[in-house]
């Protein structure tokens, strides 16, 4: 069972690199829900490969049809699928690599687990083209949750070894700034630190290799009790999704591992009541999270990003087919880093968790 | 809904601190597996408070009552229920503190959650307590793997700012240690590290404050194969439980954080083809998981835990019943550092994702 | 998996009749709720056994305990267990038959399904006694309908071949007839046709025999709206519990059977706008559901309960152990006619089913 | 949520009958499994409609695209999504009515659930056409199932009043029979009777009128253990599906309402040792089912499928946009009977009952 989740909101996902197309089921939308087509255009885009020397050079217009759940231009209540059709498709490229494990990939695994019968074209379901079709369903989300006022942002805070040293803190709650980061297909705080990351990108793809960084998001606005303890905790429930996402190693919530590190008195997020009267605390440390349920303070996460598998450089590998040990050299048009192009995936996934954890 | 979960296996929570009992009911185990009480009751040791001047001086037996499920010395296949009293219960400890919001815990956000009808005694079911019931589960589970041979094993990394440098990873694959490691109630590798971890606990007891750390676990003899990519990827099903666990703020695989500094031809773990002529992997930065799914190689994670919210020193906090900002000194009984404690809980719910993603 | 259900309620059913108790955990109940426990006493006093003459003379008291969610008088919203301890056991009834299946009953499909570990004794899990936990949590259910007006009652339309030929429907709209029939331990319209159906009961006990009959049920005051087309309509929630009451062997909505003999024209509940302005049918033949929702008319179904298994008179059967053809008299103490106790069960699951579907 | 179902076989449907497309999401299908095209095509083909003078003039090719987890012939193992475009539209049939609500349709209901932003044209969402996917996914998993030896087989067992008294019972046993009836589009036993019920439909559509029916179902070979107690009976997986279909409104296992007549001694099934050395049954008053799980014996139950709501003739009904009642004459297409074409679907959600069941 590779493609379904949800509890309010269930989705289903389908499709390989170089099927006839990937799409995805939204089942338990409301009824009467506006979509703004124009916006979950942009946020494809940001996604989409082909647009920038820091990406693949694979075109795909990721143009998504509607196929149901959609009437004179509003939900409409019932199961909501779309559809994006696979075009720019060069299946030689990996044909001739088919035996041939590519380090980091899950080629190996996935032919343990399917027995050899997974489309292996492209990396098949294994594909982060899968993750189109979630950016479609999480800018639905997204769409709703803004007309809450919540909203979501991300910043790169970090590629390969070059760090944005930038706090996110204050800028999480500065909804002008978070607007500009969440259309941005590069968003960094410190634009200078961001100059020299894609500089460290073009530089690793000259040298056939790839880089991987840390993204950092935040959802502001949450009123605080949604989530639960155990099981269906914001953590669990972001965590599950993040996971999902191929490339994400980790996944750390307010201050994550550093807060192993703090005294209790440190760690703690003391209380007071605002000059509006609510509840707030003086630091946020446990990124807005307690108990597994919001406290109404911004929720901050971060998720490590691995680099792309997919380099030039030789590599020690095996021949499954002729059970040899072979060298591997990648051709192939693929990403020096998958970072950018991971932050709308990342934004699109914690929209639908959280609206479905808000959805009554 | 906060205390269900499982996809083969289905678990149920249920219980506050200071109620009757705590309890899970198990749904889903094959009939006519043995039950090693006494294992289970090992397990449940581990995790119980009152042992060492390192933990809090609540003493619970944690004794377990099986009430269905379970004839003449084995699971039936039909649900199994465990159920633990509360005994030594110090309910006006808590009494007192009812309106006052104790940084770190779950008060406030438990307080909004349940619009204030929760059990709010002792931290109610936001407890570490339910963690017994799931160190019950978790144990059972365990020794139906170890029936096949894999074996789960982890390590404190660090307390406070004390990191044990030691690698994890050749130890990972000794079973002897590591069988040794998973009986221990504070699991180090490097002993003279484990002192000074157990001496900065003291101290931190004694400053009426409290310590977080690093708890890195392994899970050896998995068979390639187990999981699936996207929303059942081992990643998703594991961190979804491991950020179910209290105070856990972080969760990585294999290299985790760390992997996103490396470069590809760094981070990818190369093949080669064994001795045995299994497929292995010269490096294991993935912790053993590729696009989701086991690659057979030892199953390497972290989970950050937070220092304990309750300590002596004052807090500035909000008392909600009357509205007003106001200072908090906790008494009661509480553990300086939760950290040796969670780590058989972090196995058990590691030991219930295994199997729940390799049962047929 | 034998005792997991829900949506947004889920419960988890647990026991074996004679083993140390039956229970269920009940998550997603909304905090605040008043428990009436009187009501959930007199609800589960229906179902219990040894009341009258027509029932088994095995006693249970069955007293539940709350071991969780339960805080002040009132659900706290998190996971509410409760347990009814077994006491009045005969094991050595059962003992003897162990090896020799019991026509009608599970002994032969349990003991394949759980390859002979299920505790076999007074049917172990598939036991009757699991529904005094469904009538806990219906009746639970059931009180929180009743805050928002919604009623539940039934009667017994046939014991055997005796027919109560009283039309239901126009009773149905009768809130005071349908308050009077949900605490009756022998709910009929004609009570001169219930005296007939008593004394066949008593007559099949003298014959060593057992009878079977029909219960109609309806659910008055439902709002327009509640259901889903297709998986979550109301009739699969519903079948899919009431088929889950042991016994139960037929579930029909509105005219059932009868409405594939009719004629679209016949059929067809034509609409008018009633005097109070909402839209009603003249007739009810779809039993208050279309497409899976509920129009707002009573919800009628009737439900099909099987003569209790268990006769004393001699019946063919096999010895599992000695694989051998045998003679079966049944001991012991048994229901001549299950059908008014599986009356409060039937209404409970229904609860739990409206409940579940209508809550948000 | 009105689309999703199933545990080890997730489906996921979506699509309105005049929208761009229907279709399905099956997830947890193994991989490898060859997929029979033509076989899934004559299934489809039993269900579509302009066939014969019996069903509507609509005429849809119901042709099938596979969009992903199918690769070379066989299953991949990731998720299968298989989309049926809509061609032969005429929404301006629908369009003049959409005030007006149909009796026996969910026109109003779906207006109530979906706040009247549902796509009304045609049934929508609510159409039979939502079961052409179902019919795929049955056809998928039915070859699979026969591939293992169980097979599907169903008879009309009356049409309006008129009904075939032949017995189904030894004729379900019978392989060749079976075969023969699961390809037939009008499949009955007794074939003067089956004359006599074409010709009541094509009288019923002259009168402008229509009629429903019984269909009766049998499954065998199946293994005996198949099914859990309680809330995963075959008897409440099978019911939840079968409900699912549009227009169902009863369904019945084994003697079903007539058991409640019986006394225990003639409706227990006496066992006996066969000469092949399996346990039997004399009788299948149980109708293949013991205590939720298959004992061996065929699986038989019956479903009521009511008249086709669309009749010509003149009904009174709502105009709910200008509240006030009204006369509705319905013109279009429609089918007099759809039996016929109902028996393909229930026996393709029995496959999928049988197999989510039964797959490990």
């Amino acid at each position: 069972m590779s493609g379904t989740w949800g509890s309010k909101i269930k989705i289903s996902i389908f499709g390989e690199s170089h099927g006839k197309a990937v799409g995805i089921v939204v089942d338990g939308l409301k009824p009467g829900i506006e979509i703004d087509l124009e916006y979950i255009g942009e946020q494809m885009k940001r996604r989409a490969p082909g647009r920038t020397k820091l990406s693949t050079a694979r075109k795909e217009q990721d143009e998504f049809q509607i196929l149901s759940g959609y009437f004179e231009g509003k939900t409409t209540g019932t199961p909501l699928c779309a559809m994006i059709s696979n075009n720019d498709i060069r299946s030689q490229d990996y044909k001739k690599t088919s035996n041939v494990l590519r380090p980091g990939h899950a080629d190996f695994t996935g032919n343990v687990k399917y027995c050899g019968f997974n489309d292996y074209r492209g990396g098949g379901h294994f594909s982060g083209r899968l993750t189109a079709p979630l950016v479609f369903a999480g800018a639905l989300c997204r769409k709703i949750l803004e007309g809450k006022g919540i909203m979501i942002g991300s910043r790169i805070k970090s590629i390969g070894k070059i760090k944005d040293k930038t706090s996110f803190e204050p800028i999480s709650t500065n909804k002008y700034i978070l607007q500009e980061l969440s259309k941005d297909t590069f968003p960094v705080l410190d634009k200078g630190c961001g100059e020299k990351m894609k500089g460290s990108i073009l530089k690793a793809r000259e040298e056939g290799d790839s880089l991987g960084g840390v993204v950092e998001t935040a959802v502001v606005n949450l009123p605080a009790g949604i989530g639960e303890p155990f099981f269906d905790s914001v953590e669990s429930t972001l965590s599950h999704l993040l996971f999902s996402v191929p490339a994400v190693k980790g996944v750390e919530f307010g201050q994550g591992f550093n807060i192993a590190a703090m005294k209790g008195s440190e760690a703690n997020d003391q209380y007071y009541i605002s000059e509006g009267g609510s509840i707030k605390t003086y630091t946020n440390n446990n990124g807005g999270i307690l108990g597994g349920i919001t406290n109404g303070m911004p929720l901050i996460f971060r998720a490590a990003v691995k680099p792309t598998p997919s380099i030039a450089k030789p590599q020690k590998t095996v021949d499954i087919e002729n059970k040899k040990n072979t060298i591997l050299e990648i051709s192939g048009r693929h990403d020096p880093c998958i970072v950018p192009r991971a932050v709308p995936v990342i934004e699109a996934v914690t929209a639908l968790g959280i609206l479905d954890l808000m959805q009554e």
